[in-house]
């Protein structure tokens, strides 16, 4: 295919003439797909199907003599600490494991400071004139939400591909007192699937900030989640911000969401043995403790951290080919277009899709026109308002194998159509 | 037993004298009892034990075809809702199931409300002055601890045998716009034993409140939870304040902690539509929802209403001969001592022991150098502070049935031993 961004009138006439009748018969095919959230597929979920009948009949006691079956264990059964201790790299005594949502996990934190404050400092609802997160952008819309339902204000931090601009982040934190957290996935990040360098988990577990309570909300979502045989690895933000004397700065959560049953999973906390007693004060305000049977359910079930790490395999061998077919589409139909660019993520579950600028909300529209749904354009962004209006999230997880190409074809042939019908009114001003 | 309160100085001599020799021989017995919590016993936790191997393989869809594994579904199965549907009257779609825990409910109902406001009001936070919460006393230290985490003003209510003093709660609420809550335990109460009569809640369903955002917190943590074949109804509070025109006011909670696992069960909420909307709206933020293959797991458990009052009835059967043993030596021991009297519950987890004033600090004191640990004095009170040091709280529950005679009998010495000391120092100053 030409050049969208440089060809001329006449060639961009036919263009535009021959996507409209590509782009009318994928509509004819009446698809219903969606692709705008990160949802493993039921062949992912089914890998876990023996939790249905785990721990079994006259299984509830702990290794330490807990029943399960009963009240309390606030910070969540030892050996099932011990159970993602190892892969985590955080010990068992500074991690929390809790309920089905890390995100309720980064919600109650955020809610925790808001209201009394972190470790003794000023409670973030007294600080006069408000307090603010970084954001690095494309990013996770829920994390934007939950700064939004706390009136927190939200600050744009630039994303490269080897993680945030740090630059920006050090001159924002040193000078401003009001700058109290950062919300960042360090691994297969949401969206663009970006992995953060040593050097820039260096710089934010070192940097200097006017903030005492600054925290970095480290959601390592994806920290098993691997796409390629790369496995790749990050530095440890936990030993790194000990290492620098930060050691309450970082926040880590996980949970096996995408690992086990999504909805019916486990979640975990790490940090600081101080930050760790913070938020257990609060929490246990709030519950008497976690479901610990389904703690012991999944330790029954995964046993060990390789267990664990087999089990993240073959979520690899339902994934990888998803996106392989995605990335193959995208190259067929974007490449030497000048309109598009991808990322090809080594895990995690999102490739970002770079449209031309003025271009996504139409794409959104016209791949929902064609019967696939894709995360509203804006998403990935504070307040849900992209600046170039350029930005797609693309999540194949959820589809079956022998629909991706299809999903594939309509977004890239949406691509083109918005672009060429972009292109046209230019020429018309 | 002479009357401790009347006897002359000779007899309270030999009364302490006594008392102490058999105060000492139950040390002797190295007793470690504890009946501070609520808890199930084993033997209660043991009923559900299906649960351990429930759903069981392939059993993963609703009846609505949702896959209960994968994410969403923030406002619970529905058939889920409908199984408590019938025993809370509050119809299917006027109820959520959550988590394991009716205490993060109400937690974070306090916790929206407080950031946010309710259905449009002034976010509680923001009110000048703060805001305060009705709290019929004795009450649930719990409950009183949510309101010290938010810094609610807790405003206690006298509570009578048939409910709190609603002259005392009409005149506060109409005339001060910053309360804005009520706790309720409406029957069965923690720690009294207590049941509100029609009247009471008829008149809590149509007072007329300053403040528009004033709510019900109506803790129906006992609703299932008979001692007798009574099995006590109450009048229902959201059919009785919709018929006021106030149907926003109450907030019902229910779960299963004590009718399931009491660490892995299920919490509900129960509210007008709007309400239900407000939390919904607040709850899809913190988390994608709750844990659904539980909810499963406890439909194919419980099966239905019938099955849901079947095993009410076993519960009963382990509970109600403790509670006689308790009542049974408080009487032997007690009767006619002139320094102790007690409720005799219907329902629910707890006995309320009503000492000597001056003397329930003690009382805890001399139990736990006995061996017996019990809720702390004043625990039932907002601060923890019991004005008459007088309200005791006895749960019996998790005891063996062999154990729980003598826990009794360590509590009863102690009170009278208490007294004995109280009255000795009196006539010395």
């Amino acid at each position: 295919m030409q050049n969208i961004s440089t060809c001329d009138r006449k060639a961009l006439d036919e263009l535009h003439s021959t996507l409209k009748v590509r782009y009318s018969s994928l509509q004819h095919l009446k698809l219903n797909l969606n692709i705008a959230r990160g949802v493993p597929s039921p062949e992912q979920v089914e890998l876990s199907d023996d939790l249905l009948s785990l721990p079994g009949a006259a299984d509830f006691m702990s290794a330490d003599g807990v029943d399960v079956r009963n009240y309390m264990g606030q910070q969540g059964l030892r050996e099932v600490r011990a159970l993602f201790s190892e892969s985590m790299e955080i010990s068992p005594e500074n991690l929390v494991v809790d309920g089905n949502s890390s995100l309720a996990l980064m919600y109650d934190c955020v809610s925790h400071a808001w209201r009394a404050g972190v470790n003794g400092g000023t409670p973030w609802h007294r600080v006069r004139g408000g307090v603010a997160f970084l954001c690095p952008v494309p990013g996770y819309d829920r994390h934007f939400s939950i700064c939004e339902a706390f009136g927190i204000r939200m600050i744009p931090v630039p994303m490269h591909a080897d993680g945030p601009d740090v630059e920006f982040v050090r001159d924002a934190v040193a000078g401003d007192e009001s700058i109290k957290g950062m919300w960042c996935v360090p691994k297969y990040s949401n969206p663009t699937g970006a992995t953060y360098s040593e050097s820039k988990i260096r710089a934010l577990a070192s940097m200097r900030t006017a903030a005492d309570d600054f925290r970095l909300f480290w959601d390592n979502a994806y920290w098993l989640h691997h796409l390629t045989d790369e496995a790749v690895q990050i530095a440890n933000v936990v030993a790194l911000c000990e290492e620098y004397g930060n050691e309450n700065r970082p926040l880590v959560f996980g949970s096996t969401s995408k690992i086990t049953f999504a909805g019916a999973g486990l979640s975990m906390l790490g940090s600081s043995r101080e930050n760790i007693r913070w938020w257990l004060r609060h929490a246990s305000v709030r519950s008497v403790g976690p479901d610990k049977v389904n703690q012991l359910r999944h330790l029954r079930f995964l046993r060990n951290s390789d267990g664990l790490k087999a089990l993240m395999q073959r979520h690899k061998e339902l994934l990888a080919p998803r996106f392989g077919i995605v990335e193959r589409n995208f190259r067929r139909l974007l490449e030497g277009t000048g309109v598009a660019s991808w990322t090809q993520p080594k895990g995690g579950y999102f490739i970002t899709l770079n449209v031309l600028h003025g271009t996504a909300k139409r794409v959104v529209e016209l791949s929902k026109q064609a019967g696939v749904t894709l995360t509203p354009a804006g998403a990935p962004f504070p307040g849900g308002i992209d600046p170039t209006d350029s930005v797609l999230r693309i999540a194949p997880s959820s589809l079956a194998v022998d629909d991706v190409g299809q999903a594939a074809e309509v977004v890239a042939v949406s691509a083109l159509l918005a672009a060429a019908e972009l292109r046209l009114r230019q020429l018309a001003e």
